[in-house]
């Protein structure tokens, strides 16, 4: 499983406040945190702030930078700020995202080009978020098509299948799992990912429909999650999955987290 | 989910004692613990008194059935024990278990008609176990086959893969999630259900594997499983996974989880 950490996102309100007093050393801390834990790349976002949202990337990034060379998911709705960022992550970025939606293809395209970047590609176009998984999987057919015509590589492309909460309709969970699994069968040089917490808004208990829908979507193909990392339940349900689903050679991982005390204080 | 306790059974080394010692309060405190907890049927094996077994499973059942209706799934390999266990467990008892060895499904098969009862298929026959998807689907579609020729309506057998323990091999969690799935889709009348602690043999944090499994197993079509009930993370990820799989209409049986304090001191 790659693991995407979710943490340094400005839409939260500890984080906006962080960049908005320059505290590199809490974004320092955060970005070394969900390293220790298992972040495979970090998430960064900088998309609360409209009005100068590159500015904040760049330190942002300069920020990480400073500590560790991980790779980032460049995160954000602003060909400016991708751009900025992307410059200053270096290589193996991966860019958050495209989608079917014309405009935002033909602007983030140039980018993945460019930094010969990874790109999450959202399962939408012009008519906006799908209820059907017919015309879903048709938008992401025609997805991973286009971007194949324009040379990006079948192993940088990330499928997000857009994952809504089961509070607004119980279908949503299992649409997404359908989903993921089809475009498994589909394109097996594809990856997939998905963000986690959308799924469980609306209702209590957010983490623990977060910790089992993740457990379903890697029984379904999943490749890749936007996730908090720091959540120590939620790991040790992707050890252990892993080991289940015959991705951990002899349970070696899964043995050497037991060992180095990650599974602590789990019930 | 058809949640099956498993708690009373004599391989248990404290229930191995409590039996021993004829402790009707402590069968009956266990009894009601996992009815509680959210058992739909109870499990009952006094298979570890090879002596005397059918005395013991008809104290059992007799003390059991002093508290609760709860139906019983009457655990035992020695016909006399479980045909004692069936004659005094009453209507909608599950008969554990039947497989395609010859022998055993001729000594099983007249109680279940006897009692009406449902039955755990196991998915095994003369050959023992196999470690071939084609073969396994084999066994199941004969026994399944058989059952339906001798009377046995769909709805009342429960095909179990057999889940072995990943520490032997790291293909067998796959192997029973495909036998699930395939299970499911070509007899969707056909009830599965399974062991869950088998899985995790051998490893550490046993209960971290159990949960996980339990999840992917339940998003690869399980229908019931012998489980700790009075294990709560475990029954807060069934009850967390049953909304996600759009089996908890508007999620009203999460919610009231919830609200009746089952999810607390989760992380």
């Amino acid at each position: 499983m790659i693991i995407i950490g979710e943490l340094i996102n400005s839409t939260r309100k500890r984080i906006r406040a962080m960049i908005e007093q320059r505290d590199t050393e809490a974004i320092k801390d955060i970005a070394l945190k969900q390293i220790e834990a298992g972040a495979d790349y970090l998430d960064v976002n900088a998309g609360a702030f409209v009005a100068n949202e590159p500015e904040h990337m760049e330190w942002l990034v300069k920020t990480i930078r400073s500590v560790t060379e991980i790779p980032l998911c460049i995160d954000s709705p602003s060909y400016e700020a991708l751009d900025v960022g992307l410059r200053l992550a270096g290589p193996n970025a991966i860019i958050n995202s495209i989608s079917g939606e014309p405009e935002r293809y033909e602007k983030v395209l140039p980018l993945v080009r460019k930094y010969e970047a990874s790109v999450i590609a959202l399962s939408m176009d012009e008519r906006g978020l799908l209820d059907d998984e017919e015309q879903i999987l048709g938008v992401i057919d025609r997805l991973i098509g286009r971007l194949k015509d324009d040379q990006v590589p079948a192993e940088r492309i990330y499928i997000d299948p857009l994952i809504r909460p089961v509070s607004t309709n119980t279908i949503y969970g299992k649409l997404a799992l359908r989903t993921l699994r089809e475009v498994t069968r589909r394109y097996p040089d594809v990856r997939t990912s998905c963000g986690l917490s959308n799924v469980s808004y609306g209702l209590p208990k957010r983490k623990l429909l977060n910790q089992t829908f993740m457990i379903t979507a890697m029984a379904s193909g999943l490749k890749a999650a936007i996730l908090d990392p720091l959540d120590k339940q939620l790991m040790a349900n992707i050890a252990a999955a892993e080991a289940l689903l015959g991705e951990d050679e002899f349970c070696m991982r899964y043995l050497e987290a037991d060992r180095s005390g990650r599974f602590e204080g789990l019930t």
